[in-house]
């Protein structure tokens, strides 16, 4: 009997596994997901796997300077996988409004694709991981939310605001897509504004159609 | 005296985070050093960067599989920075024997190079972060190896051991590669050697020269 029940065992590990790596070689696709930032020498843009490793180590440095205290590991899980979505549905660039509207839609349908997959309890953990970041309701979510709101302003700084030029960015659209950043770390929106952004107004990279 | 004071910290705040965002900016870097497998659509090769993201999202979903309890977040952050050494050093390809030869003297060199520019603190978390994965003694830098060499097997296998093939790799030359994987998870070390390695073996992609 005993032999048996290691039997079952067995075969129910190698089917989770099947499972994990089926989605392991399914995510690798956000390898191929462009981004509009371009990687700090400007050779290329980044995509979305880099976007999210970049964000994973910002948050393990940066975690002190959170508003409330987080769950670390939490938050980088979050983090890595917030884009996952993007597999299916896409990545919609942060000024395009148009995309924006069925953005929702799309995305929640990317989801059940994308999690679907996996067995029933890491498949809720991604699905509900991936809806807090979304909702932005907890200490977790709104940080790592200032995260994604802060490396791409980095990268536009160190090309010379160029994805910004290149799409006609004003300084009142930056404003506005960073108008909840200061949730996840008032320490962290202070410097973005005074480092990453208000040079690049001051430089033209950006249209200063507003004053603050 | 209090307004000084707060002045004074906010000093020390800023020269913080403008060495954290050059240190952020420097690891950027990464995006561009090419590894030696191929993504799954066989497009290109992958980057460091792409792999050290891939890695993390594996430890988070496998860490149950490991042979000994870890501290999850100390193995992601492990596994997120452990090649960050080669914005300096370079990849060194597994099975690239004489690269291997000058690769801890370079590492080493380049780890100072890069983590000589941050803080005392993060400087000293990061440098002792990589050491550990190197020195392969804690249960996190075992199972963060067994990620390491799990995930490129995975890789080939999916592009049908393109890499290997263009490398004329030998079933051995696996072998020896990942005499230490088992050290993280008997299980996962089993579930590669079986679904991973030999089906390519079967399939003439890695050169048949041992049995086992």
């Amino acid at each position: 009997m005993e032999e048996r029940m290691e039997d079952v065992l067995r075969v129910d590990k190698a089917e989770e596994l099947d499972a994990l790596f089926d989605f392991f070689r399914l995510i690798d696709r956000e390898k191929l997901i462009g981004r509009q930032n371009y990687i700090t020498d400007g050779s290329r843009k980044e995509n979305d796997s880099e976007h999210a490793w970049h964000l994973a180590i910002m948050t393990i440095l940066l975690a002190g300077y959170a508003n409330e205290e987080i769950d670390v590991l939490h938050t980088v899980a979050m983090v890595l996988m917030h884009d996952l979505v993007e597999i299916y549905a896409g990545d919609t660039y942060a000024y395009d409004e148009k995309g924006k509207e069925s953005q929702e839609e799309r995305e929640m349908e990317a989801a059940r694709k994308v999690y679907g997959t996996l067995p029933e309890k890491q498949g809720k953990y991604l699905m509900d991981l991936w809806l807090e970041f979304e909702e932005r309701k907890t200490p977790e979510a709104r940080f790592a939310r200032t995260m994604d709101n802060l490396q791409p302003l980095m990268l536009n700084d160190a090309t010379g605001g160029r994805s910004w030029m290149e799409h006609g960015i004003k300084f009142s659209q930056v404003l506005k897509r960073n108008e909840k950043t200061h949730l996840g770390s008032e320490v962290l929106w202070d410097y973005a504004l005074n480092r990453l952004i208000r040079p690049n107004v001051e430089a033209g990279h950006l249209i200063k159609d507003v004053e603050e």
